[in-house]
């Protein structure tokens, strides 16, 4: 039972204690999806959702995502894992079990903009992100006072380039002591070095305020009205070391037209990367997103 | 193998031989997937795409598609239907096999616009709706020269409220001959009766020039634009004996605003209506569409 | 000058005091605009906006809207306005300035939900909203908290049919106290007497949950799921003694599937009825809105 | 009066004799407008739709179309024009009138792939383009058969890199004896040299298959697809000697996910750049597209 103080009550509902997902990876082959639910329904596992992709009908390789849900799962579970194993090597599967009763820990970056913050905060406090704020990193301060008020530890820690080795040694410790599962960047307007992000595989979510690949780097509204683009976008992917060049989880556009100057091409775009990063985070916090190659498959 | 003059060669690509989906509804409960996937496995058929949905997770309908590819299919496909009887029974399921290689045949009925027919076609020329289009069948002679253009027989029915009984006598017979499986109303403007209905149920599929269930009946768009909305909209649905109560395949609606009077609306709606209607069709043809009480599941 | 204490700094630009706008409604004929604009151009004022409409080319009604500047407007207003007296009555104007230094008044009413509240109260404080927001009325405690953190009055005022005379009694007495400009229905769940709506004719802005026409009246969502539509939206109008039934300002929709439930539903919904009804409230506190008989004209 | 045998009779209203617009650019000041509806209001033109822009409300460019009716315009086009000398030179106007009485003659070119020639033809056929298509030039076979059962002279021009130059001297050649306005490359699959594009400044337009600036140059679906987007787009522009650099018209998207391969996306791809086209051409044949720099002003 998670008894975090700034846990969100909404979201837990009871029955979430029995749900479950089962992630795969493997190649492609008859018997794949009649193998993994013979083994849940062997085990009283009902299957609530199901998805699943293949790369190309004729031999790729195969996802699946199940959702299924099992009386005194919690009590089940690690026989139910260690009897996995075998079926898994048959298939060489690459997988993993997540339960709804475990839930992620969230350290949330960001800097002077608060918009993607309050965004998430507001979808969190509403029940609809599953997961535990842990706490709230920012080189600015302007987002303490709407942090602190919601009962999630804030730390400020000054950053700039010329530090920034010490500056990711100190967020490092921090995140590990706190067993952070998912950094969020909303905003956070520092670049991580390779070293930071090789720490947190898969795990880094960004927001970048620009449709993705147009406009990668620095200042993208401005370029945007310098070329004349009608409409602007938004992206949300995992960080990797090629900047911006990481695995797109969502994308957003909105219409603008030769009225709009950079200020309110900032405006329309701060509410498309608001919905944008939120729906990636969801998608993510709820194990729907896998990560193959340098792109994502979704299971809305 | 399909003969038929106005068949489509594009999408009728080799595979398509191997290639059939099972469309199955029954009550929700443990080891349905595990026993369809199993029965499939033990019959070398792949599963390519498998799509599920549960009305309610404790205990409602269950749905499921599954999409299989399995060699020689043609030649073992009694023998697989008859097997899969006893199974059905012990889930009470209600199914359903389809084959890629038994193309749908389908009537398009049409008045004076023809701008749903031309999409439709259109999309048929490029390989995008898998069918063949056996007839036209129109009150007005607009149509005649873009559908005998391309060898499609075109039937000329004049038809008003006063001959309705005899204009559908005769519509009946024809689709009855040429072994109709599906009939599309592309902005047919008469009104058929429970008679014509329920000769072909869940068969029978209409597009509605607003977003249902906003103006229903007559003159949408007069009515749209004395109410003063800033978005108008098409709805494609099956036919019922109710009046555009039928359940909803496809909707998708476009912005408009007070310089926009009922001719531009019309105008703007035609685009609606052709995307609408082509989408309804394509996922119909595809047999992605189960008809559940009066809604549908759509499985994309 | 606004000395309001909770007044929105940000939006307030210098220029803000030397900018206006002339909103016309009138005949059509030739002529308008040249005298319009000459009007202007000769008090130095420089048109950096203007937006015209005609009900009908073929003589109908014309109206107009022109944003200015002019050095010291306030200093000129009273004197401009006395003259454009003449003019107006030539042409058999129906007209109105409104100077930006004069900021509106604003009274948000809120229930229980309190999403729409909370993107107001986003916009207002990344200064996206020119008002003050002078208080929020409420018949439930929920947004007390959020209100007061933003040193905004909050009244609580319990409200139930039964006593609707007297709680509209205070709600008038308040609102006219504090000289309010206008009201805000943010999810406010009363209904109001034709009495109160008529103290503030074209003043009052209601957020509907769903795509009016559409499922008017009560539990649109459960209507929406109901009915299977495959897109759910939400409509802002000013109200009326018709219920849902007044001009229209904002419509917006979203897609939605067999997989969402009623639950779903609504949290997709509240997603567009925070957008529509803040893009609404934005549009009249700018002053691009002009009603005209059941309908509104929106120069965006 | 048009007497081109493949004139589109729908759109010629009769008004539209009477029908025209002037369209302005000059450095911003008071007194401009106030000048130019002076001067229509004194040769009894009504003003029915007017449309403005300041690059920058301090001192930048202004921008200003407006569309007028004014009884026997034809009769009194040249006085107008010659009188209106001497004000725009005062303003130090970079202007031009157009009159819907003169169509446009367009000219398409194409390559193998119809859809965007199709969409435009059926506009065009639904009275939807207020254009005379002249003739339709093509480097392969494909289109003919379309084109001229619509009564329009195709002309097949075989076309590669090796003899470009020769292939481009017919071109012009041809689309000078005809007096073509406007050029539409309708997925016309040639570069096409300086020398051709400076003969027709600002009468080129292209669609380009991405949303620009992504995906620049060749091949940008299976880009897309490499990358991974989770939108793909189609951008109508104007064809300068910079590749894809042209001023951008009009843009729009469509949603994709993983399940989509590169075929899917062409598919996808079809029906936006379908209507991005089709949008582009309207506004540029209604005279509503000002090139300022490498942008637009589209005043929709």
């Amino acid at each position: 039972m998670n008894t975090n103080a700034n846990s969100n009550p909404i979201v837990y509902e009871e029955n979430a204690r029995d749900r479950g997902a089962l992630l795969v990876k493997c190649p492609d082959r008859p018997g794949i999806v009649a193998a993994i639910s013979k083994f849940l329904a062997d085990r009283k596992a009902n299957i609530v959702e199901s998805n699943q992709h293949s790369s190309d009908p004729q031999g790729g390789t195969f996802f699946i995502r199940v959702e299924f849900e099992c009386p005194q799962l919690n009590e089940k579970r690690a026989a139910m894992e260690a009897e996995f194993e075998s079926l898994a090597e048959s298939f060489s599967m690459d997988y993993r079990f997540t339960y709804r009763a475990d839930r992620k820990r969230t350290a949330i970056f960001v800097s002077k903009e608060t918009h993607c913050l309050l965004e998430l905060l507001w979808e969190w406090q509403s029940g609809d992100l599953p997961t535990d704020i842990v706490m709230v990193i920012s080189n600015h301060e302007e987002a303490r006072g709407m942090v602190e008020a919601l009962g999630i530890p804030f730390y400020y820690i000054p950053a700039n380039k010329d530090i920034r080795k010490q500056v990711e040694e100190k967020q490092i410790a921090l995140l590990k002591e706190k067993q952070i599962d998912v950094i969020i960047l909303a905003r956070y307007m520092q670049i991580l070095t390779s070293d930071f992000v090789s720490e947190f595989p898969d795990k880094i979510i960004n927001i970048h305020h620009s449709f993705l690949p147009a406009f990668i780097g620095a200042r993208p509204y401005e370029r945007a009205y310098a070329r004349g683009v009608k409409l602007i976008g938004a992206t949300s992917h995992y960080v990797t070391n090629d900047l911006d060049e990481g695995p797109i989880i969502e994308q957003d556009i909105e219409r603008v037209n030769h009225r709009d100057h950079v200020a309110d091409l900032k405006k329309i775009g701060r509410s498309i990367e608001r919905r944008v990063l939120a729906r990636a985070v969801k998608w993510h916090l709820e194990d729907r997103v896998i990560v193959h190659e340098n792109k994502t498959i979704v299971f809305e």
